[in-house]
């Protein structure tokens, strides 16, 4: 397709019928009509708040919307999980502790997205400080199910055709869940990929900053831009510097190897969802993947408690100072995982930290011969109710590793919510991974549009 | 001086009366001699052979040393502490379990240092584990006392001529002190400017590598050469590129603005340690720089605490089965360290790393109108007897913060012994410190001169 066909075609195109873009496809839809990322902001504004009522997605909404005019992110709106800082508008971390607090600096990559072009868009609803207790954001595919946590504004955000990215935060799993809870793509990048600064800490030691966005190339076009260090993020390592071009997008790879990892945990896993794995495999493998199945001994066995001795060691820190000032503020769950973290001694802890480094290179060494791993992003489709965000297992070991890990939609559960499959991929080894996501994207061929309570 | 002078003033020195030249002088006077390095080379071995049956510096010396006859540091024979990992020589870690092991593959410091064309000269002795079990190592300004540790033979090796660059390692004060106390240059550079693979780790939150040399140029000189990062020690944090010119040396600073910290350990400070660095605080006023004394509440309160918190939690970790696989091998000292750090909850580990971080912000904020902290290495002289290597305290806090230390001879004592001062520079802002050193170092104009034992 010639530039000037590309650009008549876009014209063409309704604001209405282009909620469902992603990133990249608003860009190209913007780039030779300067009025529609103007229109395109102030109509996300009108979307957001008719679609609140239901949804509930947002702590706060902003009283006005527009394009930057400027960057690679100019009219991009993009919605920001309530535990990252934001100067212009309240950050309450999901707890009644910050109700109403606007912090004096943007956080790093809320900065950096400003200096991108991107439009601010917003706070999406956490649960508590990132950890269990629920806020009330709803599932937009189906409002009496849970859209996943802790990230819950952002996925639902998404999948609901108000933003085309958002940030969330992921400790355990609460990008990669939420993403498949909602039939969005989640990413998690490498562990120290984008500085964490100005986002509300829960455990320094597995907190990442990731994505949710309607496409592969869309959270490659956005790590591209935000990867970095940070001096003020000590455990921030640098990814290889990567372009993705706006106009063409990411390459996929070739047909990759794969190493299917279907863990202990398969036996807990739906039936539905155990299927929508099975075919994409078979799918995949038609296509020319070579997939092999392997077997994660020590990860398998004890990723999760690990993650929970870290993360609980080092949430108890953070938080037992706010139990101490705000005993009626702070949740139940998060008063327990406080107690779980003042159990632990400085051998458990300092144990669980170094397996955390004997697992990753011990799975570096076994998958040397992948390119990926795939895997489950949660046992099904999302739980029903909303008191209870669903299971991480399936994504801690990936997020103890530190790796990237990427969550698309694969198909519908029984109950007509979407189901996703997992990729993690090597550290530090973004770009490939994300590339394989894309061949993958391609291969299955699978969108499943935005969520009917957009539509309503 | 011309070239030719120069040159012409290096061949007629004889080697014996060169074993004083730091670093950078050695390498101009073997600039036009293309023998001069190899004799060198062959020299530093008769010089540590005859040596060391008084001095027992050495844990192993080489059979042989040769010039390498390429490279920035060519024909300067370096002496590596026994808990960095050689892959030509045995390393023991200052521990009988590690008689006679010859590791796989060098540590990442000494491969760069065979790089950089320096002669890796022999191993030398570290106490245990680089903890507190001394090894037989004497002072070379008089045997019946230590020369300080870990660090004990690089410090005496230095001290008595017979290299002019040695490698040590610091958790609390093992270059620093022992430097002191043998009338040499001690420097840690900041935390994470020097890779640590293949360093025997004691506490990874602490542990720095660090050098020993007769001048501030030559440990300036050995920091912009070896100063990097590595992907396998990921607290490696890049120091702002430097370059020190060999020829040239290190510009000194202006008159610096230099903070004094007695700290609250003055009061046990020996009586000529006082007298030693108050003339020199004097001497620096005359000179220009402006001096006014500091307090530092909480660091100077806790700093040491703190460190034993983190250093007794994380090597227990390292230790503990060393202990159970090898409890006739392993020291009290070791082993009350191990059990301490199982004492310690992982709250209190926690709270400790993160006062660390803490006291490195206040610091900072409080000398932003200094160039550096000027304080004490040490209590006093080297004391007598080899069972005690010394007290860190007056090391710990800079260590605990990270922040670039340099020990310069400063007079001696009243057991003639020498005394020393310590400046401590700004997080990352080494090239700075060390220039302020060299101002410091010119300023008091007082170079001690070859250990006694040198010339016996």
């Amino acid at each position: 397709m010639s530039p000037s066909a590309s650009s008549s075609a876009a014209s063409a195109t309704s604001i209405e019928n282009t909620r469902e873009y992603g990133v990249l496809e608003q860009l190209r839809a913007f780039k030779n009509d300067k009025s529609a990322a103007e229109a395109f902001a102030a109509d996300t504004l009108k979307i957001a708040r008719q679609l609140e009522p239901a949804l509930k997605a947002f702590e706060y909404l902003p009283s006005q919307s527009h394009a930057s005019g400027h960057g690679p992110l100019n009219g991009i709106p993009v919605a920001i999980k309530d535990v990252i800082a934001t100067s212009d508008a309240p950050t309450t971390n999901g707890s009644p502790i910050y109700a109403g607090h606007v912090p004096d600096t943007d956080a790093w990559v809320v900065d950096r997205l400003r200096n991108l072009g991107a439009t601010i868009f917003g706070k999406t609803v956490s649960t508590e400080f990132a950890w269990r207790q629920p806020g009330p954001t709803v599932n937009p595919w189906n409002p009496k199910h849970t859209p996943g946590g802790s990230s819950s504004g952002s996925a639902a955000s998404v999948a609901a055709g108000i933003v085309p990215l958002a940030l969330g935060t992921q400790t355990l799993g609460s990008v990669v869940r939420p993403a498949a809870f909602n039939g969005v793509v989640g990413y998690k990048p490498s562990f120290g990929a984008i500085p964490r600064s100005g986002v509300h800490a829960l455990s320094p030691s597995l907190d990442h900053v990731g994505f949710f966005a309607r496409r592969v190339d869309d959270v490659a076009y956005a790590l591209s831009l935000l990867a970095a260090t940070s001096d003020a993020d000590i455990h921030g390592r640098p990814l290889p510097p990567f372009e993705v071009s706006a106009e063409q997008g990411l390459a996929p790879s070739k047909p990759p190897r794969i190493a299917v990892a279907r863990m202990a945990l398969w036996s807990r896993a739906e039936a539905d969802q155990k299927k929508i794995f099975d075919d994409a495999v078979a799918k995949l493998k038609s296509a020319g993947a070579i997939v092999e199945d392997v077997v994660f001994g020590d990860l398998d066995k004890s990723a999760w408690d690990t993650c929970l001795t870290v993360l609980s060691s080092e949430a108890s820190v953070i938080y037992a100072g706010y139990i101490e000032r705000h005993p009626d503020k702070i949740s139940e769950h998060l008063k327990s995982l406080v107690k779980t973290g003042k159990s632990h001694s400085a051998y458990d802890y300092l144990t669980a930290k170094h397996r955390q480094s004997v697992y990753r290179q011990a799975v570096e060494a076994q998958i040397s011969d992948f390119d990926v791993i795939l895997t489950l992003p949660a046992f099904g489709e999302a739980p029903e109710g909303l008191a209870y965000t669903g299971d991480a297992e399936y994504c801690a070991p990936w997020t103890l590793l530190g790796v990237p890990a990427v969550s698309m939609p694969a198909g519908f559960g029984k109950r007509g919510l979407p189901l996703g499959i997992q990729l993690a991929g090597k550290y530090r080894q973004d770009l490939h991974t994300l590339s394989v996501a894309k061949w993958i994207e391609d291969t299955l061929a699978f969108r499943p549009g935005l969520a009917p309570l957009a539509t309503q």
